[in-house]
């Protein structure tokens, strides 16, 4: 029950990272959404590891292929099969390590729920999951562009070193092989990774998004809050440990008539004189561009050895030998995660306010002036 | 469909502000449970206003009534649903403001969504929803409780003032005016707060929580994760903008040979011997305390005069008269919020967890000890 | 969890037979419906008890009080609270047979459920908890006549007599004291029902039903038919044993050649020659009625002795001397809640519809010639 | 959204008749149940085309192939996705009729609905998709087995030809190729079917369930009573037109003096003297067999010339020169379906069970002695 996301667009998600197959199956996806395999590729290319000498060496293509619910290059209204096929598996690897229980990962925690120790990576636990997130988001973001909804991530910060990303920068994420468009952040922070790469260690870092052209009310009220449902795509990418929406923690610290947003009429159309809230009140959008972040830890594999226990108790070494398929930091793969989960959630948020109120006749200011 | 939360102990609220009542239904809480109007009472007094000079002077008792799903001080598996009574209504200090964008507030994007704007206070909107959180909340703690599972919220922040809190201090939280445990922080926060109120500002804020005596196992892989699950409640909390587990943004900065939790056997049991990750390991906690903590912004209401604008665009001057009626500052009625919502969490993971697999015969060690 | 239904437009009901109150709230109510209490009203007179001599005695005025959701006469968007009061609780009766396991009733098998046994009437599984369901149909009712949809249910055979109901007819139902509007079978029935209260006995009965103005395309593919959709509405009103679509069960026995319902185009309309299929093909009306039956068991409560045993194995006789307060024969006031029940269902359909594909620009014959 | 079944055993199924595959996920399946693809392979064999000549020639062997969820022959918790792949598509058969409404078919629902025209055969209405059901049904049955619950369904009736099948029969099933235990009805039935088959027709057609050893306590109240899912499971098999639990249509002829279930001490356990309710009181189990109907249509698809109208509105004579790949009577094949269908809305129940109360330490019977 927990390997599906959204309410009325709904992707469930199967495969293990070790077996021959991620696949996503989309539920609710409505007719007539022109989408190739292509679109979709283009979207998997972002998060595909041993893109460069920066992240994971795993070896994979990643190439979809659409299985069901397109005929004619556009959806029918059935269910959409998305495979993607595991090339580049070294199950091996891991063989020697099979008993031991890996810090701050997957292997200790699932074996006590199931009862079950599959040693083998990390299975369902493994980012590998996530390709299945991005090709769901690819169709997504083809039912958003047409309302011309953008969502833009970027690499916002890696261990200490801080990218100041303007509004303007934001059309060179892409041209960034860390998909930072501060060009003096990306050069520190490159060094530094090359610097963790070379202790076998890894690097917390950190993702910001940004939503362009959102109309004002999407969101649902109370326990679907726009913000809440963010906070939950996001937290459920693995290794999320923090999330904020608009100035966040920063915001916890400043007075209430330093922070509200006041309204002003702007060549007649109603906005917000500053975007503290990161474009959401009481949950719903407000038509400012949406604003966030999201915190990750530094990846739990290192190549690094490690004191631990076995799933016996004994004391152990963890020799991580494989430590060129581990990525040194998570935030560069990440950023197209993070647009993929975005966008289904906006994608939802969507497909709801259709459903939000019955259309009226009058117009709605007519109609107060009336009432008041 | 916004108003439910929860998957098997699923609550859905009712009720506005300004009405005649909030209430709950709790549907899926399992027969058998002992409950009392009088527990439900304990957890609303910890929300409720006009406790002290630091909150809303909003008059209201708070006392629950449970309507259905009682039999005999029991539960018997039928919905429960709960009422609490609206006492202190004063919808006619919204006359005046009607038809003001409120900054930062739910009244514009309601407008948006709904093309409805019902001028009366924040309607459904308000932190008075909340109430029936915690009243459901109380049940969802009766049932951890039984388990040994206590779920503990404070004060950590207001403004720039940060709270040290130890593991000793934590049962001192409900001996605090302002349910900070830090004696030294709390006389420093009443006096930041003392000025807020003078100056009819706001403020934000922080809160902290930690879970003591968790199990292994709760939460699910990939989209219910138990952090996520965690993000989505409390960022469903009004005025949340900001959620972290463990050590949350801090950790986004360090290197993975720092910080990953390292295992060690400690009489018998598996522990960690850090606990960066707050106690969740891949979505799943690992019997380790879970710690967290949430931003909030400062209130949106305020006493002073803010520049506004009307429904039809023309500029105004939000003058809010009703000063004595809002929370200087968010945190202090959120503990109680922050408890409830990460209660009603772990009561549907535990119950979840009963069905996550079969029973086994032999020990998951001995098992594991053949199939190595 | 199993007191909600419906996918979009979510009811939640709650209270037992015996408590204070029956309600329901509504989740999911489009914004700007106009609804009043009296409206609901109107609804809930068609299933109350103590209409005339031939249904129970208990005495229920049944009014609706709207708690949450309705502003100046039209829904927000908030949860839709309805609450109705119980009057004339009489639980003392029950206690002479409280520990008795009542043939053919609830009380053994939820005792066996929830290890609870709650011997005061039926608590949430008596039809009392039906008119949770007829005041939200009333709204669901509202929403559907705005799309001209027209649901009519009608008592279709007691015991062995069955009603000849043509279209023409179905103006006449409200007219006739039982709810049949074919004044022959109408007489022989009050006849038959006369001697069945004077046998101290109860009858067993069906429930038939057309939906008048149905556009074509509602329902979904797979599992969720508008068919299998209906079947679950109305199989789970208390004492349902039986549902048929369209021909149903006489259906079975024909051949293909016979029943199939042949495309003509008629006033520049694609209809059907026939009606066998009773609206709906492969799950999806397609713009004729929708026509079926429900069958219901005669009531299980009767006035006559019965052998039973009672909680602990013990042969008891089981005197139900409440006779005046069972219906003889359920179809009667079940027609109210099978109308109510199909219009939740439909109300679904139509906002579910809303989003089951993308607009496109060119008509569809259109874009058909191109493609063929 | 309409392509799941379940609560917490929930499967999800994709593909199309004419596309590579069919395939089923299925989310929420506990650990450590054991399962290989031949048990799977064994229940497809039951529902297969080209069995014998009396159903449909479409030659498919039906393999299942475990793509996740699964290590060394035990499920993790993990997704399970089930692949069948179709190998005997003949989509140019549909070239000719392409424009055709197909009477009584899915093709003019769905273009109403989908705005979509996809000719080749039924699509994701086709029969064909429910091989998926009966692969999930198959690991459903397998956790039912180990409980000893046992499904069974056979032919009940083939036009007016109608089985009388004993308790003895029913484990002469599988002996019968159109799965029907009584050898008079059966060998009446093989007639007239060849003579529906050498008319190019098709026949309607009843198939009976009988569920054994079920325990007291399945189902839930008002909208999840067990014959409520029943009905929407079995409703949402192609071509099903009617459900009858226990004595159905029938039941709704009588008194409720004759036909209340009484209650029985019997080697001390409690029982029914009867069992008209067939197995389910108020929606739950009362540990006596469950036992119902469902009522098909004759298959829409027929050999013989039928009158129709393109998709522009002409007149045509639809001639389906596809004769020998359509199942005369949908019975023979649907009884794997039904298998499949009530063991998917057990098994739920079954999780859903373990949820229901809390445990309590004294027994029932003394807490009650206690009570009263």
């Amino acid at each position: 029950m927990s390997n599906s996301f959204g309410k009325v667009f709904k992707i469930t998600t199967f495969g293990e990272s070790h077996g021959p197959v991620i696949g996503v199956v989309i539920d609710g996806c409505p007719a007539n959404i022109a989408i190739s395999e292509k679109e979709i590729d283009l979207e998997l290319q972002k998060r595909r590891p041993n893109l460069n000498e920066l992240v994971s060496k795993r070896n994979e293509m990643d190439k979809a292929t659409i299985v069901s619910g397109v005929f004619r290059k556009k959806t029918t209204g059935a269910p959409i099969c998305i495979i993607i096929e595991n090339k580049d598996v070294k199950s091996k690897n891991y063989e020697k390590i099979k008993n031991l229980l890996r810090p701050s990962h997957a292997n200790y925690t699932y074996l006590q729920k199931y009862k079950v120790f599959d040693h083998k990576g990390a299975s369902r636990a493994s980012a590998r999951e996530t390709v299945a997130r991005v090709a769901a988001g690819a169709i997504a973001k083809k039912i958003l562009k047409a309302q011309r909804i953008k969502v833009i991530a970027f690499v916002k910060s890696i261990g200490e070193i801080i990218a100041d990303v303007k509004m303007k920068d934001l059309k060179n994420v892409y041209k960034s092989k860390i998909f930072c468009p501060d060009k003096l952040a990306e050069k520190k922070m490159i060094e530094k990774l090359k610097s963790v790469q070379k202790e076998k260690d890894s690097i917390g870092s950190q993702v910001g998004f940004i939503i362009l052209n959102m109309p004002a009310g999407f969101g649902d009220p109370i326990y679907d809050k726009l913000n809440a449902k963010l906070a939950l795509a996001l937290m459920s990418i693995p290794a999320a440990i923090g999330f904020e929406i608009g100035d966040g923690f920063n915001g916890s610290k400043k007075l209430g008539s330093q922070r509200n947003d006041l309204f002003v009429l702007k060549k007649g159309k109603i906005v917000t004189k500053t975007n503290n809230e990161g474009g959401i009140q009481a949950g719903i959008s407000n038509g400012m561009p949406i604003v966030g972040s999201i915190a990750f830890k530094p990846t739990s594999t290192i190549g690094k050895d490690q004191e631990t226990i076995d799933i016996f108790g004994n004391k152990k070494i963890l020799k991580f030998t494989n430590d060129q398929r581990y990525d040194p930091c998570i935030a560069i793969r990440a950023v197209s995660i993070v647009e993929a989960m975005c966008s289904l959630v906006l994608v939802d948020s969507y497909l709801l306010n259709k459903i939000a109120k019955e259309e009226i006749k009058t117009s709605s200011i007519k109609r107060l002036k009336r009432q008041s």
